[in-house]
């Protein structure tokens, strides 16, 4: 090992351990800090989300990457380590344009707006999160203006969240599914709707907690190196391959909340914990591509959790947990599970309409960044549109735009990655059932480790060393398309609605 | 503000982002950790734990104590700060001579010792730890060389947890106490013993949580400054008077523990919470005397907790909760809280035979510190104490000498505390009444907060400001004394047991 490669390990390892504090912080806050508590972690948060910046765009770095990147360095490192190498100075040449002070400014504001979005979400008051909102647009714009100069800012968000992805393909994409879903929920709705009241009726918070833990083992979470908490919403975060956290919020009568939430972070979750641990630390651990990590959680909560076939092996467990299913069937249940419904709530949104929820969003971030309307005009805006695709109109901004905590920390551009994930997911699905035969199969059998190991090592153990295109194309061997998300929609719910 | 004012205050708030993480850090490896992300916390841990050592001995920093306590500087200040100057000198002098290489193997041997102990309790096998053991004892030795130079050790450690404490003191109160309570005890235990089926039985942890929930409430700790957490064993930590947390563990057939854990530690944290917030984040915050400290946690825990009136006004709350407890009078349920015998168990036992597990693990210290004896001899050496003192042996090493954690991490000299705290809970009783009139009175009008207010008035608010002697000297105008603690146990006793 040369003396430089050794430097560069040894600098790594000190922006991970600020990196290893700053997401403590973040958990902590979100967990456990008390009200008064709060401001001496923000505190410590900007402080060391700084000295780890710093470190990041340091000219020390940047020497050295430029050092280990001339052939007779780089043809001595590893593959790991080549692309760890390649993948931190494109980073390093986007991010070392960002003046520290701004920045710090920057993950300052973050932390007061997203504390400023609970309070007006609590109140129902837009105008509280307002200011912070265009603050935070401003300072997004301000900040791609120094990471992607010359770049339209919305496409370069889009590009920081699903590398390779711009609004043009993201056009086409979402075009093909509203052309084909809007008749199909229109169908859909005008049959009658299941409704299990036994599903919305009082269920002990303690016992929900209870059938995560259930449907965490049963998916594959490993315990040894993942922890639960509770939060006011359910978010996944990882330290390393080693120590995956998910969370999730417990509502006394609407049980399928948690119940969905705990397969889908349990996804998340999963992906993480199998990333080639050799990766852990470094760029190429963990997975930085929102739409491939979103096409995971959303396999799960989805693809396998909305399965009929999913709950054979675990329903009379789940009756024993949750005594108000005594006399539900299975076959209710799942018609339950799968009722679609123009709602008002992207979380608690079916699967079909969940698309229109995030078309929408999508359509408000383009407008944000590329009309620039005041904020003061975006609940109208988005009660607008609202009623455009879902046919209702919030009846306050709690249940409309200020449902979503994204915008508060300045994740615009994030939303498209969780329909992005269903997109992929429709072509892993085909793929894999070429490869292994019927899900339907797999799961009544009990075998839903055998999927979980066939999406180990597809997907989850590459990390971050696939770019979504490559990573589709190495899985799929095609170019990305919708067809094979809406082929599954339409044969899943001609089925369950008799269509 | 003189510019080395700014500068040192500059200082003190880097210093503290520091101990502020590692505390984060020490607080999460005990809550949420799993097992496999253990490692990256240990050696986050000592890096920040160095870092913060490092700047608190260094030699910038002694200059700046030197200029800031000549008169010219040290009068400009105010009196809080004038007491930090000084503290700083006095705990910088100590600390200045210790290697920070010794220093970063002592941090992380205590981590690594901490998991050792862990083990060897799991497993009930005292050989895994005492290598461990071994090394904490050593490192101790040369740790107190380095701060206390020319002062025996274990007097050095007594006087590092309870300021001014030596043995020689302790033999005087303990010897006191021993010479009544053995003869006390004898008297007890030839009686009927208490025993309550129903508080020995199955209690569901979720009931238990609730429980501390409502015991927390009543007892005043606030909830904007404070959370809860679930560990291994209970213990009090916090950030600032602001953040302070509290952990338990429930078990599943003894809910009485869980009970008076949390009064015990909700103590520690009134205490916390009400030290004068202008002193958080400095050496006048949180209190660093662990006398005085487990003196509050024990005043609420027995003086009040284990009193019947303190259950008047929620005893039907409190039966909602633990329904097994329909049929069980308070009165019977005072006897039980009160049961005195000879048990294995320190954290379990009565306030009376509790003086005797104290008295015991003091003497193996004393005998560990000045006699030299080998590691493999001290689980004899503990079981023959036991027979000596409480006339039971242990069948484990469990339940013998791994018992506790206090060793593990190098707190030798900690356990006194406990027993010098309930010392000055008898003296300060005997001050209270007369402020405030009967504490059964106000207890059972639920005047609960009144005492809460005087011990804030009288003791928490001071925080560290204040050594032992001085508190003492402070409230009660006399020196310390275990008579009013004896008064109190004779005076209880005689009544519980009819003598």
């Amino acid at each position: 090992m040369s003396q430089l490669f050794e430097d560069f390990k040894k600098y790594l390892h000190e922006v991970n351990v600020y990196d290893h504090v700053t997401t403590l912080l973040y958990w902590d806050m979100r967990t456990d800090t008390p009200k008064l508590g709060q401001q001496d972690h923000i505190d410590a948060l900007t402080e060391f989300s700084t000295k780890s910046f710093k470190m990041s765009t340091s000219p020390k770095l940047g020497e050295m990457l430029d050092a280990l990147s001339k052939p007779e360095e780089y043809n001595a490192l590893d593959e790991t380590y080549q692309f760890i190498v390649h993948r931190m100075k494109l980073d390093f040449d986007r991010n070392k344009r960002i003046p520290a002070d701004f920045y710090e400014a920057y993950v300052r504001e973050q932390a007061e707006s997203g504390n400023a979005w609970e309070a007006a979400k609590n109140a129902s008051d837009f105008s509280i999160f307002a200011p912070h909102l265009k603050k935070m647009v401003e300072m997004t714009k301000e900040m791609t203006g120094y990471t992607d100069p010359g770049i339209e800012t919305y496409d370069a968000l889009l590009n920081q969240f699903e590398e390779g992805m711009d609004s043009a393909t993201i056009d086409r994409l979402f075009d093909d599914l509203k052309k084909e879903l809007i008749p199909l929920v229109d169908k859909i709705t005008a049959k009658p709707k299941p409704y299990v009241p036994a599903l919305h009726s009082y269920a002990d918070p303690d016992s929900q907690k209870k059938i995560q833990k259930l449907l965490l083992d049963y998916i594959g979470f490993n315990w040894d190196a993942g922890a639960v908490g509770e939060t006011e919403h359910p978010f996944t975060l990882n330290f390393s391959s080693k120590d995956v956290r998910v969370t999730n919020h417990y509502y006394d009568t609407e049980p399928l909340f948690a119940l969905f939430s705990s397969i889908h972070e349990g996804g998340h979750a999963i992906f993480e914990q199998n990333v080639n641990p050799a990766y852990d630390h470094t760029v190429a651990g963990s997975c930085r591509y929102m739409g491939i990590h979103e096409s995971q959680s959303r396999f799960y909560e989805n693809i396998l959790g909305r399965n009929k076939n999913f709950w054979i092996p675990i329903y009379d467990q789940l009756k024993e947990l949750l005594p108000q299913l005594k006399d539900v069937s299975l076959d209710e249940f799942y018609r339950e599970i799968n009722c679609v419904q123009n709602s008002m709530i992207r979380t608690d949104a079916d699967e079909v309409t969940y698309c229109f929820h995030i078309i929408l969003r999508y359509e408000m971030e383009k407008t944000i960044f590329r009309e620039n309307v005041p904020v003061e005009d975006l609940p109208a805006l988005w009660n607008q549109k609202m009623q455009e695709y879902l046919k209702i109109t919030p009846q306050n901004d709690a249940e409309g735009i200020l449902q979503d905590m994204h915008w508060s920390d300045g994740s615009f551009g994030y939303f498209p990655s969780y329909l992005l994930g269903s997109i992929y997911d429709g072509m892993y699905l085909e793929v894999l059932e070429k490869d292994l035969g019927s899900v339907d199969t797999l799961l009544a059998d009990g075998k839903i480790g055998e999927i979980t190991k066939w999406l180990n090592e597809k997907i989850h153990r590459y990390g971050s060393t696939r770019t979504p295109e490559e990573m589709i194309d190495a899985v799929c061997h095609k170019p990305v398309s919708a067809e094979p998300l809406i082929r599954y929609f339409k044969k899943k719910y001609t089925e369950v609605y008799d269509l």
